[in-house]
């Protein structure tokens, strides 16, 4: 198992990749790195993190990096030896087995697009972000990679979004939902209705239209969304839990009894952030390129960078790729409409 | 001012409908009501409530109710003589001023569209719901109303959107955004795309894309969307929120000393949830309808259905649908491009 870190991607690297990378190695001694980036960077950090001389980390140089900031077109287009591309290169090539970032979300969308290309069968690669419900997790996809969809991207993200939460939530039959306006059938927009009918073709465990609210209560493992509405969902609530703490902080100093209490109780407040945290699984990965790409946030934590790198090589052992083209081939095979429709719109 | 109240509507009418009205009828002495429901049901809280025999208030009886529950189009369809459509009613034939319902919104926006009819100018009538940001409020509009919209329809959304806002932030030059997955102009999906440079002309304090994350941090005060994408925002953070309660009560009650904690701050987690509520204005109005139309959310409290009633008197004080008129002829006026296109889908 050989895995691609980028090393210059996130808001604090390299430094919080390198410490990563320090936990992985110790955890999985059987993975094999390449780190991607400015080499004289990356080998401060690797010495300050006594892991300078480790046989299993390979260097690979790359001269430039897609600061977060930047549009992702451009940064693609102008920077062809970033520390992205570059390890969407090594990917491409086959000399890794999948590749990690920390870095720009729409840059890797890009890079993996044009270099790695789609599997076959997949029109749109999709991300796979993953929120937490009351009670554990659920998937949605995709979060953001193709602002526009069409009904038979959706099919596709409703396979491949199944097949990634058989691997991560252990479960065979995850339930997958369609994120809609309204729980009944024949609610939603045009995209979504003529989406249902597709869907509910699968073999797949469908449950049908699934709303914003009611997948917290674990209404579906999977919430399967054009890139769009995926986003506004996953930024909606992004923006809510951290105005959350914002409120939470102002009611709680208000006076001093208040402040005794949330002192009393600060470890539940450390809990309750917590949640937010997709440190466990370090990242959403970019499913349907043909290869496995985990992208994680640009805040990533060294634990975050660790668990990127792990559910990186789960993926790849899991032979998530592998089910996904079978799950399609089953798809075609079951699904006359469908299968009629998929070509259609080749 | 006469103002049609929907007694039925809501999960907890015609109680705490008629216990708002109490409020209302001292708050507002120059307001008359028209009360509308099952009027045996609603004699009874009238008493209870000591104001059966007001001469402000007139009963009109409607035999059924559109269940919270129900479909909204079998809702209207089926029962002509509901609460909701009787007020409609009463709206179109100019018996009353405005009309507030804490009920179904999917049946009041049917049945006022079919009976009320669209302000002339505007296609699609749309839901402005008003949100917490870290500082004051920031209006989502469209909410829900139309899940498949045009850029046409966004662009009326924005012209409805400030006038609201004008009125509700006492802001001359409210800042219009357009919600998007990036901040950059060129983001977005091709709906968005088109109607940006559509709301670039007109002339309103348009912010440009803003993203449903730093909306919250004061991007803008106005938030237009198809009625899909701010459905989902919408319920999305109420899922998220609902979430947090959970989240907070169960890290709150692990052992003892944060549950002492937790008490002792309990005032400010009353603050903190009150954050939610928009008690203070009492729902949404349906902009865009030939006639003033708050919607209230189904669990309304008599504090919100007084305070609907105060925004619905006020957006009649403040002629809000005769603004909107007039802005709409200034944009058709001052843009070219905007009105042969508005002509062209006509």
């Amino acid at each position: 198992m050989k895995i691609a870190v980028d090393g210059m991607g996130g808001d604090y690297a390299p430094g919080v990749v390198v410490e990563g990378l320090t936990i992985a190695l110790a955890d999985f001694p059987e993975y094999e790195f390449v780190l991607v980036g400015h080499t004289a960077k990356l080998k401060f950090y690797l010495e300050k993190y006594g892991i300078a001389n480790n046989p299993r980390i390979t260097l690979v140089h790359a001269d430039t990096v897609c600061e977060m900031s930047e549009p992702s077109a451009v940064s693609v287009r102008k920077k062809r030896n970033s520390s992205i591309t570059t390890c969407a290169k090594l990917l491409k090539e086959g000399a890794v087995d999948a590749m990690v970032t920390p870095g720009h979300t729409g840059a890797t969308v890009a890079a993996t697009k044009v270099l790695v290309r789609s599997l076959p069968g997949i029109d749109r690669p999709g991300l796979a972000a993953s929120l937490p419900a009351q009670q554990g997790r659920f998937i949605l996809m995709d979060a953001g990679a193709n602002p526009d969809c069409t009904p038979v991207n959706l099919v596709q993200f409703a396979i491949m979004g199944e097949t990634y939460a058989q691997y991560l939530f252990k479960d065979k039959a995850p339930k997958v939902g369609l994120l809609s306006v309204g729980g009944e059938d024949n609610k939603g927009k045009s995209l979504t209705k003529e989406s249902f009918s597709l869907i509910e073709e699968l073999p797949i465990n469908f449950v049908g239209n699934v709303e914003a609210d009611t997948v917290f209560e674990g209404a579906a493992d999977v919430l399967i969304a054009d890139g769009f509405a995926g986003n506004v969902m996953l930024k909606g609530i992004e923006g809510l839990a951290k105005s959350t703490l914002f409120w939470l902080k102002k009611v709680l100093s208000k006076n001093a009894l208040r402040l005794v209490g949330a002192m009393l109780a600060k470890n539940a407040f450390r809990e309750l952030k917590a949640f937010g945290d997709a440190d466990d699984i370090g990242g959403a990965p970019l499913l349907g390129i043909n290869g496995i790409c985990i992208i994680g946030h640009g805040s990533s934590s060294p634990k975050a960078v660790r668990n990127a790198i792990r559910v990186a090589g789960e993926c790849v052992e899991f032979d998530l790729n592998g089910k996904i083209i079978a799950k399609l081939q089953e798809a075609h095979a079951t699904t006359e409409e469908l299968s009629a429709r998929l070509l259609e719109e080749k």
